[in-house]
């Protein structure tokens, strides 16, 4: 018998669990959705927009009623969460399917299997969404967040191929893409990607900050510093869980990083125009090409 | 007498002086504008487009007809170009005043020096307009390009006030915020806001488009990427020639951020959450009351 999806948890209501909930109430996927958490007051918001229909305080309820629980809190916070539930529900008969949308795998893969004296939890089934948006939280929830966006899963080795396929129905109910990928690939691309650009953009920023002109040189900045800084803007908190979760992928590319920067510091010391040139221009073709790619998916550009 | 602005000379017709041209027949501040450069089809459709009224391909008919001369090439052949004018001006009773609007000013400042024998050209008042626009081409061209937008003048001691006061009023015309900088000044802010991003958009991506698994890397990269590596689409001659232009100011703060981005390295490295939340936390507020000063400007946020 296949495994039913009609009863959702949603584990931190934010603006990811948030349109998980509403998206998967439009698709029909799932009929009931129960918030848990440790803030009321979001609960209490969920109810009142409509995009929960109860919250509990109370975790063991929660496993005990619900089909698919989606833990949705920060990446650090996800860990311990994870092993608290995974050793709530272990010895359980029909435990409920478990998932994530964090932004790092390996963590977590990590902390079940220490919970469960490293064996792997048929029912969890890693997944990261690739979609957000500037707001946050259960106000900006949104049905059609996730159309269009990638969600990567990243099945293991003694995963339960029921699990597997609920997890992948409920995302495919809300219009995402969803893709398999390998714990350390989804790592090591997510840290090229998103990681490393939050760090360099970070340490841009706190560079120019730090500068004895540093009133001028942001009174005199324009457009495109605040694209390329606009990352900067982002929650300090989640992105230093972030990076140190996933520590060993980003040590890899921030070094891959320093070392092309290295040459092409070396190449304007020496004026190498040709050297800088071939550099830039691999450079532009290769983002000219990934922003077709993005606007050939339907997500805006250039 | 007050210099006159009545006829303009607009030496290179693309975006910046082809807006520049039809802010300034806007304005009412000059009359007559006359192009001038070594692609004739430009100068035709600046012609079409009722942006210049004539063009010419003499040099010295420009230099003896024009009140003022904007050179609007391209960094090291705006070097070029100004010996060669400052040569052909040398021992004119009344030449014209001569500007330009290039990234970089003190590769300028040297090449006109260089011309004369090290003296200053006291009609030579050397500026740079903050704006752009991802299109580019005498078409893209608008009178209000430069309205909010600061334009950096660079006068030296040797200028005559006169003809810095011309620059003034002229760039003032258009809507544009002007202020004075030192030179010095001027390239080190310009290779901190605009320069360095540059090099590290073109790095980051050469960077991921060399990996193995690059593929991947651009198939997953979602907007926060594609707003980061935007400027790495910019035009590669033009930027190899800024990198070189201006190598000493970017040297100066590849390595301030190199010192920085090692830093981080380090925290990363000893999972530093403190130092990370720290080095994070500052970079944001920084970059939020860049943000929100852009904004009070007029100029889209966030």
């Amino acid at each position: 018998m296949a495994l039913s999806g009609d009863t959702v948890a949603i584990l931190g209501l934010g603006l990811i669990g948030g349109s998980l909930a509403r998206a998967l109430r439009q698709s029909g996927f799932s009929r009931h959705f129960i918030g848990y958490g440790h803030r009321e007051p979001s609960l209490r918001r969920g109810v009142e927009l409509g995009v929960i229909d109860e919250f509990t305080l109370d975790l063991d309820e929660v496993l005990a009623r619900a089909d698919i629980v989606v833990l949705c809190a920060p990446t650090l916070v996800a860990a311990d969460m994870l092993a608290d539930i995974l050793r709530r529900c272990d010895g359980r008969e029909s435990p409920p399917v478990l998932t994530d949308v964090a932004s790092v795998k390996g963590n977590l893969l990590a902390a079940a299997k220490d919970a469960l004296q490293g064996e792997m939890p048929p029912n969890l089934v890693l997944g990261h969404p690739i979609a957000g948006s500037e707001r946050s939280g259960v106000d900006a929830s949104s049905a059609g967040l996730f159309v269009n966006h990638r969600v990567i899963l990243t099945p293991v080795a003694g995963n339960d191929p029921e699990a597997v396929a609920l997890v992948r129905a409920m995302w495919a109910s809300t219009g995402a893409d969803v893709v398999d990928m390998a714990v350390e690939e989804h790592d090591a691309v997510l840290a090229a990607t998103s990681h490393l650009p939050h760090v360099l953009a970070y340490a841009l920023v706190d560079a120019l900050a730090s500068a004895d002109a540093s009133e001028d040189i942001f009174r005199f900045a324009a457009g495109g510093f605040r694209d390329f800084t606009r990352i900067a803007s982002s929650d300090p908190v989640m992105w230093r869980d972030i990076a140190i979760a996933n520590k060993n992928a980003l040590l890899t590319v921030m070094d891959s990083f320093t070392e092309h920067l290295s040459d092409l510091r070396g190449a304007v010391e020496q004026e190498d125009a040709q050297r800088i040139l071939e550099t830039f221009s691999r450079a532009k073709r290769a983002r000219d090409e990934f922003a077709a790619m993005l606007a050939e998916r339907g997500q805006s550009s250039p």
